[in-house]
């Protein structure tokens, strides 16, 4: 999967600015791939970038019309339809990562095959995979991993990215779910390829690399989450890391979805991992700890990261209250 | 997933029994659902069942035409198709686990949807899942692990259903490859659900049941295989196993299909299936070692039993040499 870059950020009549928190992590992460915002009356978000029509961001380069909002119970308002049917027709194709695909809005898909633009409905893989074969490759790898679901791996990933390139670092996000493929504009939902590929799918979009170049591999569910545990195994065989970070959310009471599942603690969670991750390079190790503070106040999220840094003998931090720079340290 | 009983077992040209090894496992396992074989000219196997026209075996109360033999080279030919088709028109299903689909044979699909018949490619999952929830479930469940893949799990699951059942004990073999649903004629293709979906789609073929009730759920891959080991991951964790056997075939130099990967030690390839189905299982323990010994002379295989029976305190057993009823015994 490879989406045409700049994108024109759709952001429908977005009811409010969380309905459009995938058009803000592209514009946050990807400020260059974004030529400007499109708003429907009555959008209630606000990207700040420049209003656009199509014709004019077709003139500033755009390539890809980006549904950046999140749609309502599932279903595509005909609004919608209608406004992304005119962004096929201007010379853009779409990409978006809904629950529901664009592909499969009739309108859309009889515009598209017809004027031959591409329509990414990135939830679901684009190509076949063969199954990993645990090769040893070149390059050098980091996989976030979690105690839990959405606690800030893909987060932790891309602020890594942010500060390693800033050192001068040779270092590339590698997307695993739909909002990263969006932001780098390639990856694979990892969770919804066929299970024997799993690892074969990380090895595909980590491949082999220069030596000194990392990439920073979007880590997902966790080995403790039993819904999705499978997902993560695979992802710590075909990564091949060689540097672990944890990521946390410390206020969780219990695992994301199963309120009979308490969190693991972060040593148990740590360990396993090794385990698993050693499996296809012995060397893996920790390199830093992510703690999402964001529930906790300053003293109080001082003192958590201090407690974990203690414990863990690791650099704790959290991406957004103090930057990821003393990972990067332990990295460099 | 469910297949009408009885079959008609359709061998083909096959060119030698081996190619026929899918209908020789239904034979042995399911001799009750099968009604007969339907043989090509030229067909090197013979299952020892009675030869059949269709006709005959409808009259015999034949509900489905079962693709017992592997195709070579993944095509289908056009021989098998007119036989299948013929199948259709007579007024059975079809059922084949093949690489290729039948349902994608134009003159099959058209034929099936004109007559109201049934085509199962068994390995595509016919329905959706929703993700495990991990809530504990009624019933008891054993699940056969690997030290690698293609070392006796399904086998030694559908022997411990055969032994459970000859002692009067509730127990159902529960299919999670291709082989073993035409076998049974449900089930789930595991490695085929989407990665999200694994441990849910095991929730939902092993459900909760009677309190004294056996699920014996076929395992596949392993821990230790680094393409498969996500699906062996969520196996574990839907499972929620109360009893696990460890599946080794001793002469194995390395993990099938990775030369450079080694087989794992028994004794930690148990401690990590422990770890990982303790997460739903608190209580999950080994209850025995089914050892595939085909390759050992006699005297060779009683050593290798006895050896790992001492280091693991276990009954150790092979399926075939010396039957399971020592691990049926610890279950008892």
């Amino acid at each position: 999967m490879s989406i045409r870059l700049p994108y024109l950020l759709f952001l429908g009549d977005a009811p409010d600015p969380l309905a459009a928190k995938v058009a803000f992590g592209i514009r946050d992460w990807r400020p260059e791939n974004c030529v400007g915002q499109l708003r429907m009356a009555g959008c209630q978000a606000d990207l700040g970038l420049t209003d656009m029509s199509l014709e004019r961001a077709l003139a500033a380069g755009a390539r890809t019309l980006v549904v950046g909002v999140a749609n309502r119970g599932g279903l595509i308002p005909e609004t919608w339809v209608s406004a992304l049917q005119a962004g096929l027709e201007a010379g853009l194709d779409l990409a978006a990562g809904l629950h529901n695909r664009l592909a499969d809005v009739p309108a859309l898909a009889v515009t598209a095959a017809g004027l031959g633009r591409q329509i990414h409905d990135v939830r679901q893989p684009e190509r076949t995979y063969d199954v990993a074969d645990g090769l040893p490759r070149s390059g050098k790898r980091l996989l976030t991993v979690g105690t839990d679901c959405s606690c800030g791996k893909m987060y932790t990933a891309l602020a890594l990215e942010k500060a390693m390139r800033a050192r001068g670092m040779d270092a590339d996000f590698r997307a695993t779910g739909q909002t990263g493929i969006l932001i780098t504009g390639e990856g694979v939902s990892i969770d919804a390829v066929v299970a024997d590929f799993i690892s074969g799918a990380v090895e595909a979009h980590a491949p082999a690399n220069d030596p000194e170049h990392w990439d920073l591999v979007e880590g997902q569910g966790s080995l403790f989450h039993v819904s999705f545990a499978g997902v993560s195994t695979g992802l710590l065989h075909g990564a091949q890391a060689d540097a672990l970070v944890l990521c946390h959310e410390p206020t969780r009471t219990h695992m994301r979805g199963l309120p009979h599942y308490p969190l693991p603690d972060l040593e148990t969670c740590m360990a396993a991992n090794l385990r698993v991750a050693r499996l296809t390079n012995p060397a893996a190790r920790f390199v830093g700890v992510s703690i999402n503070t964001a529930k906790l106040s300053d003293q109080a999220a001082a003192d958590c990261l201090s407690e974990i840094e203690s414990r863990t003998g690791l650099p704790a931090v959290d991406a957004v209250r103090t930057g990821v720079e003393r990972i990067v340290d332990a990295l460099a």
